[in-house]
């Protein structure tokens, strides 16, 4: 299926995650790029179901989050068409006609109207999408929706992933179980800077749109905007929620409601893991890294130098040769632009102390830093000593895998 | 002298700047980090010398920075001390003593005072630099000063470099022939934000230290401050002007002096040579690449995209890959976060227009732009449509022989 090595950080089984009432789904093979492998997810919803997203920030945003972009005021999915091999940007008035195709082949064998049909597309940028190909393919897939493995739709989103991405979140509220489950993909191209590249979550909790809006926006910051590989934004970032309300309970209305903060902390979990997991399969990565910065003036300050410090070619190809190279976290500290002071600065690889008031500390162990720099999740901790202001910041290792990935062919 | 291999970009031969008056230098083996090459370089100035810099804006940076910054306002110099192998950042009370300390010792060579000295250092972050190194080596060099050759400076103020880094310029002002000579480092850690690595100028016009200031604050911007090698922005970046004043002319005294624009601009092509250098000498380079960003709304939005796009990975290594992947620039385009109206985006390749109005370009011709592609300088032209800001950055492309020299080892 991948075309590269599975990433060393791949997990080792994945989540059988459970059926929802409400949603049904199949996959089909259309061919747009990919050869013996599934490329486009129908995802269909019952009526009712709430819809909520975070979209890119790119300027130069595909014609399938434009799309979404349109929908999301209407806070109402019925179903979801992602294909992957072909993001379907930068492709002008042609990349407009594909989308309302699409929608249209979707919304007829769905029975539903276009304003209740999202859709993602990723892959190749600037290649016009034949749309015709998905006629036939969506009425077939519309033939033979399951509820279950959850881990195919997880499969036909993948690009340059090296492994399907999900998670799940069982949660009991008043007595009544209620399930989230959700699926990713991305592996380059990762910077996220209001969502990440493609990831769904599905449940079956009755919310209120505007309410489940709020929770994505609210914890898709410190999961999917939290992580990097690249520092390259996306033009297809698409994080949407679906809440098919099947659950027998009172559905959330409000945000006062005190239930919308305990299925917000379990909407987190799902997309913290989901960000995790996008990490983990960062192209060419070897090492999962948290850069935690604390002391700064406040949390968003802390987050631009924790970002920085995550973006730094310098520090990450350093990570990459288990090298605990200090130096190259104080230089990215220092280009953040964001008050610092040099000689207040602590650095910390893991629980050792390597500095401190601005220079080596005295009780610097080399051999402890060294074995501690060969494990496979590592964490640098920079502290600033002027304020309470913290963040954490996930990325990985910046090795030839992700040359020869990106840069080893001629398209 | 490199421990890897030369530039392929690297010049086939090097000029041979001449003698300035009121110049000489020495250049010595302190064995700091290196061994069997030169690492120190004297450079003193005759009673009279003007001087003019630009610094890091880094918030950590290093403790030789700091030590410009408090003497440049008096504008004088007598001598020059730079070192390689060890940047004294990061140092604490340690690094500050240090400079102090050999400002001494030069001052004592040479016989002036510890203000009329200028220091830099370059290599390692980190480490505390054992100045008592110099004491000997400076009181040494002192005894053999010459005005030439200029390439054994350049030389030894290498580190990751892989050749030196020499621009020269004669000009003619009413009938006097004046001398600008400069030599530069910089390899890695190379996105100047308001200087370079190490760059040090001399001339023989008389010139005022304020208006040999304002000429270089304003010739930095299109030319160090206008590279970029991989984002990161050094702890020690250093640019400094030596006007000896020994040419029989007028000194210029005032930016109204009609000559102060002839001489800036023979003062602009020496910044800019080396600036190209620099880029050409970029870790890993195998092409250099201009980006140029037009019709922006105005000239500070042209070069942020350009920026953006410049330290994109993902553009990099599909230039490193001869891949004209314009995809890739419309991302980085989407991700600067200035106006940008996708639609009206067009992009070229050298001459070969790729994409316009949103979307390919009709004429596209993928033989050409692949045979384009395989060129070692290229150019990449993103046309806005919105107004009329313009700016180029130059950068080089990202092989996996950036991340050989930053990450195949341990420190």
């Amino acid at each position: 299926m991948a075309a590269h090595p599975v990433s060393p950080l791949a997990p080792k089984s994945y989540p059988d995650l459970p059926a929802i009432e409400g949603v049904r789904f199949a996959t089909a093979e259309a061919g747009i790029k990919y050869k013996n492998r599934t490329d486009v997810l129908l995802m269909t919803f019952d009526e009712g179901t709430t819809a909520a997203g975070v979209l890119t920030r790119s300027k130069c945003s595909s014609a399938a989050v434009d799309w979404c972009r349109t929908n999301l005021p209407g806070g109402r999915a019925r179903g979801l068409v992602v294909n992957s091999g072909n993001a379907n940007a930068f492709t002008g008035s042609k990349g407009r006609e594909s989308v309302q195709l699409t929608a249209e082949y979707a919304a007829k064998a769905l029975g539903c109207s276009t304003e209740e049909i999202f859709l993602a597309s990723t892959g190749v940028i600037g290649e016009p999408l034949p749309a015709a190909k998905f006629a036939g393919v969506l009425d077939e897939a519309a033939t033979r929706l399951n509820q279950t493995p959850w881990i195919e739709p997880a499969k036909a989103i993948m690009t340059t992933d090296t492994f399907p991405k999900l998670s799940g979140a069982l949660l009991d509220i008043d007595g009544v179980s209620i399930k989230i489950n959700g699926i990713a993909k991305g592996s380059g191209m990762i910077a996220p800077d209001m969502a990440t590249m493609l990831s769904f979550v599905v449940t079956d909790m009755p919310i209120a749109a505007p309410v489940l809006q709020a929770l994505l926006s609210k914890h898709v910051q410190k999961s999917f905007n939290s992580i990097t590989v690249d520092s390259d934004t996306s033009t297809s970032d698409t994080l949407l929620a679906f809440a098919t309300g099947k659950a027998k309970i009172d559905p959330i209305q409000s945000l006062d409601d005190p239930r919308a903060e305990i299925f917000g902390q379990a909407l987190f979990d799902v997309l913290f893991e989901l960000a995790i997991l996008t990490v983990r399969d960062g192209e060419g990565a070897t090492k999962q890294v948290a850069i935690n910065v604390e002391g700064a003036t406040d949390d968003a300050s802390a987050f631009r130098i924790a970002k920085a410090i995550a973006d730094s070619p310098l520090v990450k190809t350093a990570i990459a040769g288990e090298d605990a190279n200090w130096g190259r976290v104080v230089m990215a500290v220092g280009k953040a632009g964001e008050p610092a002071d040099r000689d207040r600065l602590a650095i910390r690889f893991g629980d050792l102390l390597v500095a401190e008031n601005g220079e080596r500390a005295a009780g610097y162990d080399e051999a402890a830093t060294s074995a501690y720099m060969k494990g496979e999740e590592l964490e640098v901790t920079v502290s600033l000593g002027l304020g309470t202001g913290a963040a954490t910041v996930y990325t990985c290792d910046l090795t030839h895998g992700y040359i020869t990935i990106n840069g080893d062919y001629r398209s």
